[in-house]
């Protein structure tokens, strides 16, 4: 059959350390990877182990929490400090009950505790936020490789985020460099010669969630190549693009 | 480097032609995969073809548009014949403006135009209904291919969903038959010994979302192998899986 041909693999890339703040994410990402890199290969690779090369972390011991954050995390039974982390994160709540917040954090993204987790992260008082700006790390990494390489792959920062109305959570980019993160087919026709309305894919997201099929959440693989996915090379792809646009959304 | 062992293949299948209510399709599936089909293989079908295998188009011209169906369609420019099919496919409306409307299916989908579409469908005039039971048309397909191939594949029948806050639709699973559509790694711990709190994965929504990084949405491959993905095989496994229990829900 044909199937042989034109398919994607997705490789999970092992061996990755523990990384701490001030890491060569890059150096450590291109050694795990051996010689196996290739032109064409796409980087997924999780926020986590960014955020905690960046230093993204934050000691629970020095946060002195809210009025608010007191109230819901005493609710709730949660830790007071680390909601008030959640608040900080978040420029705006979109939703508050149940021990959950739903908020936009800074970067735009809507998303549970605005993106902070205490999951993999060593030492019970610390937590993981947000890399700063993800585009801006998927850039750092993808020109370091480029460096360490000679190979332009892009590379997309990957955050695991739950759904409105759907069960269980998948991996989202949070931040793209190199690809054009949506695929956009208004304006085509479908092999009838019907117009293709409501056509624009996040084919970002389709290959996040992709890679995330071989990383699990326990099994210590935060890097995977996506290989023989024709993505269209652009510059100024951004994790931004995959925003609904506020004016759009109808669920703001 | 490791990433050559236990990696995952997407593979398209080519060579399905246009599917005619009647049509034996998993006889199809498997003449078009010629002998790839594997032990261990999942199968991710459009629910176009299904729904049309299955007679599920309607064709406007007998439709008769109500008030409601006459006014929204005047407004937005649109068909009221297809705005009718819409309101008929729905069980709630959930939002309503634009030129949009979400709302919940009959199955318990929420999302655009109650999955009514007009894409890939022969002749002006007619429009693509979902599968009124898209776990049950995964399911027959699973053991019609069982009957001609004896390999027992989990199959997944597919729709392209919109997201709140998010730009850009992505392929999600609406039928599941025989795995577990959610990976439960609730009470589990990472390596560093925390606790895994919100960790459900919607496997079967990603494993759908990387079916379509080949099939794109005008190359006419409406069928997808995906090969290396160690799924845990449940017979009652099931699209409704998928769906927020509305007790749960923050945004119905």
């Amino acid at each position: 059959m044909e199937t042989t041909s034109r398919g994607i693999e997705i490789l999970p890339v092992r061996g990755v350390p523990e990384i701490r703040p001030g890491d060569d994410l890059a150096d450590i990402i291109v050694r795990a990877a051996g010689n196996g890199l290739r032109a064409g290969d796409i980087l997924v690779v999780t926020h986590k182990i960014v955020s905690k090369a960046e230093g993204r972390l934050v000691d629970l011991r020095g946060v002195e929490p809210s009025a608010l954050a007191k109230r819901f995390a005493a609710e709730y039974d949660k830790d007071a400090r680390q909601i008030e982390v959640v608040l900080r994160e978040s420029r705006r709540i979109v939703r508050m009950g149940r021990g959950v917040i739903i908020s936009e954090t800074h970067h735009g993204f809507v998303c549970a505790n605005a993106g902070v987790d205490a999951s993999n992260v060593p030492g019970a008082e610390s937590v993981c936020l947000l890399p700063v700006d993800p585009d801006a790390s998927a850039r750092r990494l993808r020109e370091r490789i480029a460096q360490l390489t000679d190979l332009d792959l892009p590379v997309i920062v990957s955050d695991s985020f739950g759904r409105a109305w759907r069960f269980g959570i998948t991996d989202v980019a949070v931040g793209v460099s190199g690809m054009e993160p949506l695929a956009d087919y208004r304006g085509g026709e479908d092999p009838h010669g019907n117009p293709l309305e409501a056509s624009v894919l996040a084919v970002a997201d389709e290959i996040t969630a992709a890679a995330e099929l071989v990383m699990g959440k326990t099994d210590g693989v935060p890097v995977a190549i996506v290989r023989g996915y024709g993505y269209r090379q652009d510059d100024r792809g951004s994790g931004r693009d995959l925003l609904m646009p506020p004016e759009r959304d109808m669920f703001r």
